[in-house]
């Protein structure tokens, strides 16, 4: 099978001819009040509250097209965003795609991408709602996604309290394995966690679930536990104190560590630093019985000297942090 | 004045720095339940439910940093949006931001930025709830913004019906002139439409005041007259057959005949066809008596044996339509 000569590119189609191929993949339900097509969309909010976030992908800096694919893309766009709304313990329930494509861009990719979108939030009951398209130099995913909160306050990152428990839901490590396998030029090595890293999935519904067992303080885990319960450690003016991982993430490096031997790497570094799983991290008072799938990872407690932030055993941790797209 | 040497670039700064440096600007009241910084923003949505629209700009495709300053592209991009809303007869409330930013372009434009938004924004009472910040090639800005249709139904495009009267709020034709002069290197032929090419007014209230009236029909002209009316004819299933432009639209040409002769352009073809004055098009029952500042254009016919679409005093016109900056 070779590509058909006659494939087209963005740049043969007309603005019209790219939608009518796009519109068809985007799943649409009963929050859908007006869908695309018009000058905006009307969506429900139920409890007279929306929560909002936006999330940017740019080619060559969080994503490479010779690694993932257009349906890859649209997952993970929609993923890393439906899981922001969920780590504020709300239902998400729509979103809208500013898409920037080259003209050279072969248009089954952007069907794929369309497609990865409905394949990411069908299943969740999020609609995709509306969007923008233009030309550019680069691919360029900004969504912005939407949540109903059901009537509960949100859970921010700032309510932690000392005695409160630590809890994750979802994997560590799987997205930086994956990455490193795809950088080694060696993907074979572990095709699962190479998957996990173009298609990262998200327990979406442990973040309203969170919220009603009374969680104090949650966040969407994209940068790296080390990083993420940082911050949650320092919007919350306490010290994230993180179990020994070898026991807490046992599951979790369980999970890399042939990966890692594999390819000469440090499966804590993965465990503990590797950004992109989109897991949720949580804080719960000490009498809360964890929501499946939360399992604890530690401890709050009052901050110390050397202020708020994380520590792993009560010790400044070691491993690199996780990555910060910013700086690249 | 000279640039101090020590002018710092996107890339001399953490997103931290950048980030400390955009918020002061950025307008937040009672809207905001929860603002920048956590997971995701949380929004009043009064009436249970939400308006949503997207939008991208591009840079060198929809707007030239020697041509605009970084609060122009803030103005502009958070009032097309802000049009957007108001074109579905809803009060807008709100606006996240996307941004994506080269690591040589200069801290004081990403300022400039969200003061721009600020600018823009704040008049009206919208908050800037939240963003993403991003390094890539080329800047783009891809905004998000929510309505509150305050209890009304939606007013679509696809409304109009036989006999309604087509009015028009706004200017036309004077962001195409001042294009018109940036792009022959004349901008002091007319330095107030090249200010309204940097920074168009929508007349954001015009939207639900038109919904409360009774507008059948209505959108943002943002592609110019002859196309928007096409495309809400279209929608509608009607014809959308404007009044001779010469009486309707006198002002408007009156506005740019001066610069279209020192120009050697045709103002009609700037009034009928130039895109991104931002004004509102709509359609009201015959019998009603248009808000403030809608002025009749035209009138609604059947659909004819061409089809739906648009006319001039009965025939199909000869201006060149607006834009596509998506074929350019």
């Amino acid at each position: 099978m070779t590509d058909s000569p006659a494939a087209p590119l963005v740049a043969d189609l007309s603005e019209d001819g790219l939608l009518a191929r796009i519109f068809p993949h985007l799943p649409r339900g009963p929050r859908t009040l007006v869908g695309p097509g018009d000058d905006a969309a009307v969506v429900t909010a139920p409890d007279g509250r929306v929560v909002v976030t936006t999330d940017v992908l740019v080619e060559d800096r969080h994503f490479r097209r010779d690694w993932s694919t257009g349906d890859d893309v649209g997952h993970r766009a929609a993923v890393q965003n439906l899981a922001d709304v969920a780590a504020m313990g709300a239902v998400p329930t729509s979103l809208v795609v500013a898409l920037v494509v080259p003209g050279d861009l072969p248009a089954d990719w952007v069907e794929g991408l369309a497609r990865g979108f409905g394949a990411a939030c069908g299943p969740h009951g999020v609609d995709v709602v509306g969007g923008d398209l233009s030309g550019g130099p680069v691919v360029v995913v900004a969504v912005t996604a939407h949540g109903d909160l059901e009537g509960r306050p949100p859970v921010l990152r700032s309510g932690a309290r000392p005695g409160d428990v630590v809890a994750h839901a979802g994997v560590c490590g799987t997205s930086a394995a994956g990455y490193a396998a795809l950088a080694a030029g060696r993907p074979e090595v572990d095709p699962g966690a190479v998957g996990d890293f173009r298609r990262p999935t998200s327990p979406l519904a442990a973040g309203p679930d969170a919220a009603v067992a009374g969680a104090t303080a949650m966040l969407d885990v994209s940068d790296g536990l080390l990083r993420d319960a940082e911050r949650l450690g320092r919007a919350s003016g306490v010290v994230v104190d993180l179990d020994d991982p070898e026991v807490a993430l046992a599951a979790d490096l369980d999970r890399v560590r042939p990966t890692a031997a594999a390819l000469g790497a440090d499966p804590v570094a993965w465990v503990l630093g590797g950004g992109e799983d989109h897991g949720l991290l949580a804080t719960f008072p000490p009498d809360v019985a964890l929501p499946a799938p939360f399992r604890r990872v530690g401890v709050v407690r009052a901050p110390e000297a050397q202020g708020s932030g994380v520590l792993v055993q009560g010790s400044v941790p070691t491993v690199r942090p996780g990555w910060d797209h910013f700086a690249g």
